[in-house]
């Protein structure tokens, strides 16, 4: 007998490594890994989802009518320079798959949000990586312009950076985008809300950018997906022939539009996470351990070789961070979120080092 | 002044036609123009989703861990036999970036569901059409098996077929599948619960099986995007690398798996839909309307050059009906939901017939 014929993946993919961050387990410890609000929504959004889920509501494939508008007016947009997406992760996609053809050179950063490699790689792109700086993490700018050529099509910026921490400016955006006018630029701005560096209002002057914000973060959403994707109104038409009418669940939207009235709610959050990095900045440095400027909700702190130690033991507290030392020599991941969740890391960090 | 550089999309892109479904203004209308459960999903999904959405929940990035085990048994597969999916849309989506090359040769039956074709010229795809049958829209098995070549990538099927209605029986799937044994074949069952014909259990048979469902039409779930492929899990290992780990929203899963739990809800709507479908189509009869033979919750009627006089007539009387004459000569498209649903659009249609 022979063995069944069985059809062959493109080459692309069979040449892509599979991308599993860890995704279970999580409940019940305290979750310092992937940069979410570690309190939760506002509980606005709660009460709104729980008023407007209904039998007939589910039923109807989502509508936007509402949710755009009032998602533009909030970003100080027009409605047609903004696409709603299935978080970030479908902006990059849709990005990717209106610019990029087999073989065209896209630049993106290392370390960077995996995310852009893999919808590069899937898209068969020519991908070239410019490293962050040695240590400081810097954003490595002049690199990366003296890189970019004529035939660049796309370059792919996470900004601040993750898992870096670190930002560039807007003057240094700015160069990129003069650099780089035949190219679709993307300033992935997950972690604005902790840094107040955008680069959306820059849209109306540089029709070669394109800028996308999420409510997994700060907002306290990753559950729900949703994410927006903004560019001058002819690059959204473009991006909407990309993409699927209904990728956006109505509950996101829904929640969305209720999330971005309790602004005080955000920025409360805001002021508490940036002042448990600053308790998370402090007390690594006492205890000698040297870190990354950080521009987000998370710091970067370089452990050596006992990186992969100190994540194993402070999940045996039931205390999860991420490790990176396989791209950042020793480097782990802490979320900042309250103080008190702060000094609970610190206080089990002092026991393990 | 010179006009600004503006990235170009990629020739695929420019040369696609926009894809726009009516996507407002249904609320609080008689909606049979999407197929949905024109009742609602089952209350035990809300009560569910109710007691499970809380500020904590929505923060956390989607842990599939429960869902997946549960919908596998329910589905009767094991747990790497199965991909979540943000709806049908992604399945499809999914399956032709894992498959599908630039210039790949990918067959599609006309009419059907508008993604296939969509998703295959994003991807660059040398798309071959074969037309249903003229007026009885039969499946063209014997044109479709004379077509494929040993060079075809993906077969893409919608069974029953929408919006023909049509269907293929289980001895025309396994004669494609043999046909084509180096391509992807995708049977998407977004209609199976309406006819009981499945090609599921072909998965372990066939390597080059895949197989979709979906939560969007019985189970009333539309909002929430929630769609499973099924393959073999060599092809499934591919097909998780070229998705995003967490495109599927938490709680779309967690409705998901209420969902299952509530069979009787299901086949209870089942039964009220097929009685509405006797009932329209009966009606149509009565009327002198001709209408291909359907085996899902919906009737492709031939209106004549009086079909977009007919679908806004109805509209005039807030009852929607989807229009397709442009594909199909005279065709409207009416989704079967209860029976007393079914009595008011035939009580307008003798009104202006």
């Amino acid at each position: 007998m022979v063995a069944p014929l069985r059809p062959d993946p493109r080459k692309a993919v069979r040449d892509m490594a599979p991308y599993s961050p860890p995704s279970s387990g999580r409940a019940g410890k305290l979750r310092l890994d992937f940069n979410e609000n570690t309190v939760g929504c506002s509980p606005r959004v709660i009460e709104f989802l729980r008023s407007r889920i209904c039998e007939q509501q589910l039923s109807i494939y989502p509508e936007y009518t509402s949710v755009k508008p009032a998602l533009a007016a909030f970003f100080k947009v027009s409605s047609d320079e903004l696409l709603l997406t299935n978080g970030t992760d479908e902006a990059i996609q849709v990005l990717v798959n209106t610019y990029i053809d087999d073989r065209d050179e896209v630049f993106i950063l290392r370390p960077s949000y995996a995310m852009y490699r893999f919808y590069a790689e899937v898209a068969g792109a020519k991908i070239e990586e410019i490293p962050y700086r040695p240590h400081t993490l810097a954003f490595p700018l002049e690199e990366l312009l003296e890189a970019i050529t004529p035939q660049t099509r796309a370059v792919l910026i996470s900004n601040p950076n993750n898992p870096t921490g670190t930002a560039i400016d807007i003057a240094g955006v700015k160069r990129i985008l003069d650099r780089a006018p035949q190219a679709a630029v993307l300033i992935d701005e997950a972690y604005y809300e902790f840094c107040g560096i955008t680069a959306l209002p820059l849209i109306r002057e540089y029709p070669n950018l394109f800028v996308s914000r999420t409510f997994s973060k700060v907002y306290g959403m990753a559950a729900m997906r949703m994410g927006c994707l903004f560019s001058q109104s002819a690059n959204v038409e473009y991006l909407h022939k990309c993409q699927s009418p209904y990728s956006v669940n109505m509950l996101a939207a829904l929640a969305a539009e209720a999330a971005i009235q309790d602004t005080e709610y955000v920025s409360n959050y805001v002021n508490e996470a940036l002042a448990a990095r600053e308790l998370l900045r402090e007390g690594l440095a006492k205890l000698g351990i040297d870190q990354a400027s950080s521009s987000a909700n998370f710091i970067l702190g370089y452990f050596g070789d006992r990186a992969i130690e100190v994540r194993d033991a402070l999940r045996d507290q039931a205390i999860l961070v991420r490790d990176r030392s396989y791209e950042i020599p020793g480097g782990v991941r802490i979320t900042a979120g309250t103080r008190e969740q702060a000094r609970r890391v610190l206080e089990e960090l002092e026991k393990i080092w």
